[in-house]
């Protein structure tokens, strides 16, 4: 059977089928990182790793430095969605004997300002020859309190649905060039009893709907952050948005909203809706792709 | 200026320029393993990613077991190499949607077996679509005690030199099926104080330079355990042994030769020759690829 007509949820389910957690894996397979550690060590240990391949994730004459900042800044962004902070980076680059030194030198400037701006310290990383596309991975240390851990799991029917920023156009240009949210992923978890939480790599279309699978719950979606001059089709299935998507029991809306608008004044924060029990996904008007997450 | 023109070393020492090691970072770019921690920590943490790309590290018809194998091996004799054990596992794939599902799956059972034999946790991976060759790419971390953690750096002249195994001939199956070096490292810094050590990938005309280097030191060779029909110039040059290369003060030479055939029989360990003061490197009779290792 050909890998295309399965989906990567079921490739991923099959192959890593007899995978047992393991001792010290707290949460394996699945969430946005894995996590490791003592189940009472005040920290744990995150681990990502995330790979960009040419014309896919960008294309052959995408700014070179913007590839880097990229590469980097994808697996921050799943760190900051689990609550956590990065530590070590090691960097894999396959590349042509063809390319250009100037085009690498470039992709790693990119790399490097990445690092400074979240505090990431490149420890080593390899380089080997391909005869294929470019292709970039970068393996991410990182830590979290276990108080603050936040995974996809936690959320019930009754918690409401927060969306960071304006979904959909990241084509544009905003795929390459995003910033993480950590700074706000960390005041969320410090300030708020955040009950599950991911960023929003493939779409909200594809990601909310495991948001509320990974807590038993459905889905209402009443209002959406779309991006400037983007349909609601957009901003659900465009994806690579890298903003956060998270959940919060109803009685915190409240001192979550005003704070917010106090901290930060210039990133809206959209509450589109809620969880649901089990079953009751509900969509909004026009909105009939939902049922069907690509 | 094409990568090609340039030498491995040279691009890695381009591409990392201005990346100071930062805190915590015991030893960076450059070693078998990065290594953090803390500087009076008992134990350090390892970290190592390695890549395979399918035409280069093997080929489209390697049996996929044995490929998803050699992927996780790899950096699990990196690790034996600085004298630690492998920890966790993250794995990277990108695939053409056309492949079939059954290769996939033969490469993760190698990787389960060899994990399972090194006792690798798999806590997570990734999978990407990719329209060029395989690739595949494990994250590992790991713990190696302070005291027992050995670099490529601390050879000095006078040192003896020895090597594990024998060497060339590995693309006749041996890349693929190699068993890394851990259980004989393990007990190499265990029972003895161990110099300098790491692990022959490229070769030992590479990779003896690089340790006698990274030590300020020359090196004189007097003997090779070549494998069963190989000649000097393969065991020398085709790289893929996975054996270990450590160093060793002469004092200590005697001691340790008796106990490794008690302890390890059936694994032939070599006296190859002696570290030189810097400048002093002296060849073996017929091996003048040595001054100019590729």
């Amino acid at each position: 059977m050909k890998l295309a007509s399965l989906g990567e949820d079921a490739i991923v389910a099959r192959l890593t089928r007899g995978i047992a957690p393991g001792a010290g894996v707290r949460i394996g397979i699945g969430d946005d990182c894995a996590v490791v550690g003592g189940k009472r060590d005040a920290v744990w240990r995150l681990l990502k790793t995330d790979a960009l391949v040419e014309g896919i994730h960008f294309l052959p004459d995408s700014p070179a430095p913007w590839i880097g900042w990229k590469a980097m800044a994808r697996p921050v962004s799943d760190m900051a969605a689990m609550g956590g902070l990065p530590e070590y980076a090691l960097v894999t680059i396959a590349i042509a004997p063809e390319a250009e030194m100037k085009r690498l030198q470039g992709i790693y400037s990119g790399i490097k300002r990445a690092a400074r701006r979240f505090g990431v310290k490149v420890a080593g990383g390899e380089m080997s020859r391909s005869p294929g596309p470019l292709f970039l991975s970068i393996a991410l240390t990182g830590t979290v309190e276990r108080e603050r851990c936040v995974t996809r799991a936690g959320g019930r029917a009754g918690d409401f649905l927060y969306v960071t920023g304006r979904l959909g156009g990241s084509l544009k240009g905003r795929h390459l060039r995003f910033v993480p949210r950590v700074e706000e992923a960390r005041w969320l978890t410090e300030s708020f009893s955040i009950r599950a939480m991911m960023d929003l790599s493939d779409g909200l279309g594809s990601d909310l709907p495991r948001l509320a699978k990974a807590g038993g719950a459905g889905f209402r979606i009443d209002r959406l952050p779309c991006a400037s001059g983007c349909s609601a089709r957009q901003a659900i299935s465009d994806g690579e948005d890298y903003e956060l998507l998270f959940a919060l029991r109803p009685k915190d809306g409240p001192r979550l909203e005003a704070a917010w608008k106090e901290r930060f004044p210039r990133l809206k924060l959209t509450r589109i809706g809620q969880l649901t029990p089990r079953g009751q996904t509900h969509l909004a008007r026009g909105h009939d792709h939902f049922a069907q997450p690509r």
